[in-house]
C-alpha cells in the first residue's frame, strides 16, 4: 500500500492518449465541429486459435470515462509542447466526457465483427477517449478469452491464476487476475487483485523458501506451523518423488499438532507421470485428502493434455501464457467512426474497410445454446434476438451502479456453457455465427460503391 | 490528468506481490529468520530469435523497492484475510527495504543466464520484493530487447512508437514508449509517456478524422490550419495514391498560405509499392520535401523488408507488434535465491537447474566489439573484462540520483554498435558470448553432485 503517486500516474486522464487524437481534437475546435458522432469498438479478427471472445473491461473503461479531463498541471505540459493554441487550451479545462454509452455487459460471448462498445458523443470527446478505451478492453477482453480457454480446458477442476510476474506492468497483473477470475479461475495469486476486487487468493510456497530451509523437511514444517492455514508444500526442489516421501512425513507429524497439509505442488518435470507417482505415495501414505497441484510453463493445451491423460491433478496453477495473451499478445481491436451528423460513415482501405451506421448485435440461442448472432442497424425492425449492447451511460453518467465481478462471472459462466462443441474447440476454425441484417448489408453495399 | 485514485492504486506498494510471498515471510518470522540472503534476477533464455537483451526497467524496480510498504488500509485488507497473526501484521506495519542492489544500468547488452540485478536483503524484505521485480524488469527488458531489434532493422531510418492502444494497460503503454526510446525509437505517440519522460512526442490523424469531413481535401486543409507544426497527412482512407494527389493539391494551397506539410502517411496496402508511387507523385509535384511515413502491423521484419526493398519511406510506425513483446510476449525471467549465511544455494529441479553463490558478470571488448562475458563469483579474483553489476542502492537508498533516460539510451546505442553481425541477426540463433568463471564452474559442480 502506499506507493508514493508517481510522476506520470496522474496522468491517467486526459493525457493517456495518443498525440493525434490531441491534434485532431484541436482541429474539430477550429472547425466549430462539437457535433455528435458515434465510434464503435470491435475485434476485427479472433485471433490465435480463439473462437470466440468474451468481452471485458467495460468498469475500467467507464472509469476512464469518468476521468477524462485536463487538470492545470496537464495544461500547463501540453502548453510545453508548443503545438497547441491557447483557446485549444482552455476548451480542454473545461472538458468533460458528456456522452453515451453502449455495451456489451462484462461476461458476455462475443464474436469478430460485433460491436462490443459504443459511445456517442461530441466528437472531440469520442475521439479523445479512442486510445484508453482500445487500451481497456482490448486487454481485458484478450486475457478473458484466453482464461475462459483455460477453464474449457479444465473441465471442471480448478485453476488459478499466477501470473503477476510475467505480466506487462501492476496495471496489467492486476486487471489480468480480473479477467481470470471473471472467465472462471478459481483464485488469484496477487495479494492486490484479491483484495481489490474480492477475488480467492491462492499460493503455496517458492523454491526458495525450501533452499532456505537446512532440509526440505524442516521447511514444510516451519511452513505449516507459521502458515497453518490449507498449507501447500513445494515439493519438486530437489526430486520430485522424495520430496513427496518427506512431504507425507511431514503431514503426519503435523496432522498430530492438528494442522492439516492441503496439498503439494509439482513446478517442474513430467507432471502427468509424477502426479501418479506422487498420488500412490499419498495414498498409500493414507494420505489421500492432500490434493495434488501442478504448475510451470502450462497454457490450455497442456491443461487440456493433463486432464485427457487421466492424470490425478487437483489443480492448475496458469501464468505467463495467460496473462501476456497466449500465442497472439494482443487484441486486434479498433475503434472507428461509424455515423456523424452527415449520416453514416465508411472506410474502404485495402483490408481494413468498416461497415457504415449505428449498430445492434441481435443473439438468437436455442435450448441455451448459440445459435447464432446478428449484427444490424440499431433500431433496424424485425431482427430476431435480443439484444447484447445494453445503454450503460448518458450525458457522461454511468446509468447503474458498477455491476460485481461475480455477476459478470456468472454472465461469463452461463456463455460458455451456451457454446457449441465445434466453438468450445482449443483448435480455432469454427465459423463465427454471425451475419449481417438486411438493413446493414444493403446500406454497405450502397456506401461501397460510392452511393 | 488528474484521474482519481483508483480502488487498488495504492495497492502498488507491498500488496503488490504473490501471496506465498507473504506466507513464507510470515513463515521466516516465526523462524526469527532475519539473516542477509542473496537473490539474483536472470532471464533463463532470451525468447524468440533474440539474440542479446537490452537491460531496462532498473529506475521501475527502484522506486518499486522504495515503495515497499503496508499502510494501515493495506494492515487491515490483509488481516481481513484471517491468514496472518497479529504479530506478522505488526512486523509488516513497520518494515521497508533495508537491503543492497548491483545491477545492470538500464540500456546495457545482456545475454541469458548473466543476472541483470542482485539484491541482498534480511530474507524477508528480499523475497517480498521477487514479484514486483520481475514485473518490472522482465516487462521493461523485453520491450527494449525487441525495440533494439526494431532499431536495427530500421538502419537509421527514424521510428516511432505508436502502440498505446495494444499494450496491456496504461502502466505498459507508459512502459513501453519508455523502453521503446531507451532503444532507439525517435518519440512515441503517446502524450503520457512523452511528457512524463520527455520523450518527443509524434503523431498525424486518423482515419476517422478524414471520415468526419466531406471530403479528403477539406479534411487535409482543416487538419494542418489548425496544427500547423508538421502536419503529417493520412492518405489511404480511401486509395492511397488518390489520396496523395489530393494532399499534394492541399499541401501547394497550404504552402501558399505559409504551412508546410510535412509528411504523407500510409497506413495499409502494400506499403513498399505504395511509397515509390507517392514519393514519384509528390516529387512529380514539386514537393520533394514531404516525407513518407508507414505503419500499419509493422514489427522488425516488415521495417527490415522495407527498407531492403529500397522504398523511398522516411520513417516507420511501430505499434502493436512491439509493445506487446512480439512473437514471444514474455521474457522468461527469474529471481532465485542463490547465497544465504549457510552459504551458497542451488536448486536442481529438472530443467529448472540454477547457478549457486553471489555472481558478477564481466564483459571483454576488443575494437569496440563484444567478444565475450564471463559469469563469475563476485570477488573472484583473476577474471578478465570490466564489471556489469554496479551497486545502486544501500541500506535501502540510493546510491545515486536517477539517471537520466537519455544517457541509458546513448548506451544502448554504444551497445547495438558493440554487437557482433552475427550478434546483430534477426534470425536469432547466435551463440551467446557467455561462459562461466573456473570458481563459479567448480562451486557448481561440487553442488551438483551433492557436495
Amino acid at each position: 500500500m502506499s506507493a508514493p503517486r508517481r510522476p506520470g500516474e496522474a496522468a491517467a486522464g486526459g493525457l493517456l492518449t495518443d498525440l493525434y487524437q490531441l491534434t485532431m481534437a484541436a482541429a474539430y475546435l477550429a472547425d466549430g465541429n462539437h457535433a455528435p458522432a458515434t465510434f464503435e469498438l470491435w475485434a476485427r479478427r479472433l485471433g490465435g486459435r480463439r473462437n470466440f471472445l468474451v468481452a471485458a473491461g467495460l468498469e475500467e473503461a467507464l472509469r476512464r470515462l469518468e476521468a477524462l479531463r485536463f487538470d492545470e498541471d496537464a495544461l500547463a505540459r501540453l502548453g510545453s509542447l508548443g503545438r497547441f493554441r491557447p483557446e485549444f487550451l482552455g476548451f480542454l479545462r473545461d472538458l468533460r466526457f458528456t456522452g453515451e454509452v453502449w455495451a456489451m455487459p462484462e461476461g458476455t460471448i462475443a464474436f469478430a465483427g460485433e460491436p462490443l462498445l459504443r459511445v456517442t458523443a461530441p466528437i472531440i470527446e469520442a475521439q479523445l477517449a479512442e486510445t484508453f478505451l482500445l487500451n481497456a478492453i482490448g486487454f481485458h477482453t484478450l486475457i478473458a478469452s484466453q482464461a475462459a480457454r483455460v477453464t474449457l480446458a479444465a473441465r471442471g477442476r480448478a485453476w488459478v491464476e499466477f501470473g503477476a510476474r510475467r505480466a506487462h506492468g501492476a496495471d496489467a497483473a492486476r486487471a489480468a487476475a480480473r479477467s481470470a477470475y471473471l472467465a472462471g479461475a478459481a483464485a488469484t495469486s496477487l495479494v492486490a487483485a484479491g483484495l481489490e476486487f474480492g477475488i480467492p487468493v491462492g499460493g503455496t510456497m517458492a523454491h526458495s523458501y525450501i533452499l532456505s530451509h537446512p532440509s526440505e523437511r524442516e521447511a514444510f514444517l516451519a511452513f505449516a506451523r507459521a502458515c497453518p492455514t490449507d498449507p501447500v508444500l513445494l515439493i519438486d526442489t530437489f526430486d520430485t518423488v522424495a520430496g513427496a516421501r518427506i512431504a507425507a512425513e511431514a503431514a503426519r507429524e503435523l496432522a498430530a499438532e492438528g494442522i492439516e497439509v492441503a496439498g503439494v505442488r509439482l513446478d517442474s518435470g513430467d507432471l502427468g507421470d509424477l502426479a501418479g507417482r506422487v498420488r500412490r505415495l499419498l495414498d498409500e501414505a493414507g494420505l489421500p485428502g492432500i490434493r495434488i497441484l501442478v504448475s510451470g510453463g502450462l497454457d490450455e493445451d497442456g491443461v487440456a493434455a493433463l486432464v485427457a491423460s487421466g492424470a490425478p491433478i487437483d489443480g492448475f496453477g496458469v501464468g505467463t501464457r495467460l496473462v501476456t495473451g497466449g500465442e497472439e499478445p494482443s487484441l486486434d481491436a479498433v475503434y472507428k467512426l461509424v455515423q456523424t451528423a452527415a449520416g453514416p460513415r465508411m472506410k474502404t482501405s485495402t483490408g481494413k474497410a468498416t461497415l457504415p451506421g449505428v449498430k445492434q448485435v441481435h443473439r438468437v440461442e436455442e435450448a441455451g445454446r448459440i445459435v447464432g448472432d446478428t449484427v444490424a442497424l440499431a433500431g433496424e425492425p424485425g431482427v430476431e434476438g435480443w439484444p447484447l449492447l445494453h445503454q450503460v451511460m448518458a450525458e457522461g453518467r454511468r446509468l447503474d451502479p458498477p455491476e460485481t465481478l461475480e455477476a459478470a462471472r456468472e454472465r461469463c459462466r452461463a456463455g460458455l456453457a451456451s457454446l457449441s462443441e465445434r466453438l468450445r474447440s482449443r483448435e480455432g476454425g469454427a465459423a463465427a455465427p454471425v451475419r449481417l441484417s438486411p438493413g446493414l448489408g444493403a446500406l454497405a453495399g450502397r456506401m461501397a460503391v460510392g452511393d
